[in-house]
């Protein structure tokens, strides 16, 4: 075994893989010893004494002012540190590293583009109809193979109303305060909320309702008023399906995200309003780099913002 | 204006508000001179060079190895910090802090609602009417007295078409990655989502066009398509006011979610589909325990999902 600190002074810098400010930390690829090598570095928490008492003095060393307003101060914060105790950060070394830890660990860029429904039209109906057949068949494994089945929360066979619920793959099945669900529907006739429309609106309130219902049923220590049921747009299989989250769910990546995520609410109160409203909608959302759409240049130009 | 470094030293510190692992963050509840005040604390990003390049034996002083399985090593770190350049935490006070924001700080259930044009009527334009005057002073003292000026991006003193762009208390001003910019009109006529109407269109269209050319300009690393640009609802302050972060951006605690977070291009899309879209939609969204439009037992029963 190495000495990580040995490594780690050996470290070649080549480039960001990624920075995440929410989270505060960052993976940097390098080499040593002519070998790949990647460190992801992340802040720490702060530490909460048992007691549960914060002593802000010894937290914090220094501060100096950036702006005030009435009552609101903002400042920058010199934090006291001890390795052993309040290490300021954590790293962690992959060395040496394969093509594939640097693609887990890589990022792609996210652009915010407005599909207008001639977009749609023109390029996103085509792309969807090459993510058929064997693109879903893990799907129709659910629905109709049984495979899962042991983990389903629910299955109703019926093929127009009819779904399965189940625990989505992002869930750790055990802390209820990050429950993920996912309910996949039976029918096989709505590739994404674009194919949705006013013949849909009491298909998707009972749905709602019973996935309400289903879920805190199940789970009984969670109220109807603290799930936030939504779908995607882009979806990553089209597949009718939908989400299901704790309201104390203050994020999962882009996955809870205004031009991501809509709320299965605003679907069925816009097309009461307007029956064919995802039909006329031009709908504004974030696309990364690397999604098969970002490749087609006329997609590409007829989207910016 | 009293020096912050000083009143950081005589917090008397009470109870822990908040904790969150995710961002890094806390929020502390104490007192100075006798009256409440918060101070919150986050961990700050690593500082990105514009170059792009980061200098591995300038970020990490010391670590100590955790443990070590194969190729994978984990450590604690040591991080170099300065108070000018690489500032380890930011530090808010609000001082002296109202229950208000006690509650805001302080933890909470998040339940999800529907609040419909009628429930807006009854309960919500009243609590509304609360929230004026001397609440939104500070606001005032942005758009019309010069306060903050030194940090404003853009200011257009142009009654009715003007606004400020600056920098939010959120963001540390220095990552671009996490930028995170606070736009604030110089019209007093709009207090939330629920008035905009068709006749706005125009206002709004030209408005999000020139947040995204000004905000580009200033920050040449940022593309025109890399920004989110959105407004909430409940907002914290009935003043119209928009949020403009990059695509980069992952989540900020409930800021970017669906449930609190509305797209200003899906304000647009609906008003031109509907100018009255705002007076009719029934609106679903996550409002948390101690709000005080929760208080309220007319609301809280008839905005059940």
């Amino acid at each position: 075994m190495s000495d990580i600190s040995d490594l780690i002074k050996r470290f070649q810098y080549h480039r960001l893989l990624k920075s995440d400010p929410q989270t505060k930390s960052i993976a940097l690829l390098g080499s040593i010893h002519g070998k790949d090598a990647i460190i992801t570095l992340e802040k720490t928490h702060f530490l909460i004494p048992e007691s549960g008492d914060i002593d802000l003095q010894t937290v914090v060393q220094e501060v100096e002012v950036i702006q005030n307003n009435d009552i609101y101060y903002w400042s920058k914060a010199k934090l006291n540190q001890s390795l052993s105790q309040f290490p300021g950060g954590k790293l962690n070394l992959i060395y040496p590293a394969t093509e594939i830890h640097i693609k887990k660990y890589g990022v792609q860029k996210y652009h915010y583009i407005k599909e207008s429904p001639e977009v749609y039209n023109q390029y996103v109906v085509p792309y969807i109809n090459t993510m058929k057949g064997d693109r879903i068949k893990w799907v129709y494994n659910i629905l109709f193979e049984g495979k899962e089945s042991e983990s389903f929360i629910h299955h109703d066979k019926d093929p127009l109303n009819g779904f399965v619920l189940l625990p989505d793959m992002k869930w750790d099945g055990m802390n209820l305060d990050a429950l993920y669900l996912c309910c996949i529907v039976n029918r096989k006739d709505i590739l994404s909320v674009r194919d949705l429309n006013g013949s849909h609106l009491e298909f998707l309130t009972r749905l709602q309702s019973q996935l309400r219902t289903i879920t805190c049923e199940h789970y009984p220590g969670i109220d109807k008023d603290e799930l936030r049921i939504f779908i995607h747009y882009q979806p990553s299989y089209y597949h009718f399906h939908i989400h299901v989250v704790t309201t104390k769910h203050s994020g999962l990546g882009d996955g809870i995200n205004i031009g991501k995520a809509i709320l299965l609410d605003d679907i069925i109160e816009n097309i009461k309003l307007m029956s064919d409203y995802y039909h006329k909608r031009t709908l504004g959302y974030v696309i990364g780099e690397n999604h098969d759409l970002w490749k087609l240049e006329g997609f590409k130009n007829q989207t910016k913002p």
